[in-house]
């Protein structure tokens, strides 16, 4: 394939990353590449964008050959540094985000940095991927991730994306011969059922600590998290539309209730 | 109305802002109030959550006969605590989120952390609702929206949502005269077109701070931007699923592309 694809490189786990030099393995071959991601890890950053502070870009020599900004901000400001200052809005063919180490299936869209750094760009038309392998490990084996990912990203550059800019692809952790292929999914009905470990720190002083468990109450075939159990990577086509269209008509009836015009 | 509501409320601006305390004082008409707000300013935290640290909690006399804590983490986190730390997963009728300075309709709701502290605990199947006025002023007048806002949360109260869990709710900056009443609307098909202003600091290293302006190309009368420029407070009951249903049937071709098994 020629050099005439741009793609744009980010994540949420930082440049240090394996996942993100993975991602820039598979992108070196397709296209000229710039790569700009958090300088400080933005797990679970979810579509935080920087307002009250100034942000800050560095250059750096991560990747042979490859040009690389380290940013200060969320991996949305990533995606928006680069769109605005660093490229100067000229066109972007493709911005893949990740590979995030962990799954950004169901209801993690909403929390992850990577996810939201990729529906970011798919914001300006530019057809977006966020990749994430279900390997929280830094050692964790990202060939068979790779094999996909470059499927995917292919399929992409050639074909387009049409109505919808962003895929979200989930990898699930099996050697090679073990992943039955792809499927196109849906979002599955999952959240997680939250806990708090409660702790005092050397203060003295009281502390919580965010941890919890992935709850699936969706069974049905459709799913990503159906596929990922079942051994297929998992793509889910994903919009930014929040609207529960069919809640529209049931709620009518606020509108017309008398409002008395005293406050 | 009696006492028998629990009522949890939030907010992005922080427990010295103007619109909480008009929440508050709404609220507190209506039930027993749990007051749960971020210690720092966390306008555009989006979704975020605190993984990486340990969160802390402040008990704060804020509001006269209120329980209200301070939180050092995000909207979201603020929800998970309350819900799971502080009320130990005793029911909670309603959780409102605001009055946030400032409009979150349209695509601001993935950007908000008022609304996004509002979809947590819509998660937690706890019926919603994340109230924004059109006006960034620490002096705006929050009696019109205050009337509304109790319109609202007594009909939610009282009549319950059951499908969806969330409402996005943003009133006009307009004197209570002039506005036309509620619309139930659908999300608008707007978005920030961004600039960064770029400066340098006083030690001489370059910065950038975001910008923008809003644009709506979405131009029909169903929708929330609609309804604010016409005067209409918008109602917008939304969710969680991003899947881009329609997109599904026209990507399946990704799935029968033949893969080769080496790597």
């Amino acid at each position: 394939m020629s050099n005439r694809y741009r793609i744009l490189i980010t994540n949420d786990d930082g440049m240090a990353a394996p996942g993100l030099r993975a991602l820039v393995e598979v992108a070196r071959e397709l296209g000229e590449v710039i790569v700009v991601a958090p300088n400080s890890p933005q797990s679970g950053q979810g579509h935080a964008i920087t307002i009250e502070e100034p942000l800050r870009l560095f250059p750096v020599n991560a990747f042979p050959g490859i040009k690389a900004w380290e940013c200060s901000g969320t991996p949305v400001d990533c995606v928006k540094l680069a769109k605005h200052v660093l490229l100067k809005d000229q066109p972007i063919d493709l911005c893949v985000s990740g590979i995030n180490h962990g799954s950004n299936a169901s209801i993690n869209i909403i929390y992850s940095g990577t996810l939201s750094a990729a529906m970011e760009a798919s914001l300006e038309k530019i057809n977006s991927i966020g990749f994430s392998l279900l390997d929280y490990s830094w050692d964790a084996d990202f060939r068979p991730a790779q094999h996909y990912v470059r499927h995917i990203m292919e399929y992409v550059l050639e074909t387009g994306l049409t109505d919808c800019k962003l895929l979200n692809v989930n990898v699930p952790k099996l050697p090679m011969e073990k992943i039955r292929g792809l499927r196109i999914c849906r979002q599955a009905d999952a959240r997680w059922r939250e806990n708090f470990v409660e702790a005092t720190d050397p203060r003295g002083q009281k502390y919580y600590w965010l941890t919890g468990e992935f709850v699936n109450g969706d069974p049905q075939d459709d799913t990503d998290i159906w596929a990922l159990e079942n051994g297929y990577v998992s793509v889910v086509p994903s919009g930014h539309d929040l609207t529960h269209h069919r809640s529209i008509p049931p709620l009518k009836p606020l509108e017309q209730t008398t409002i008395p015009q005293k406050i």
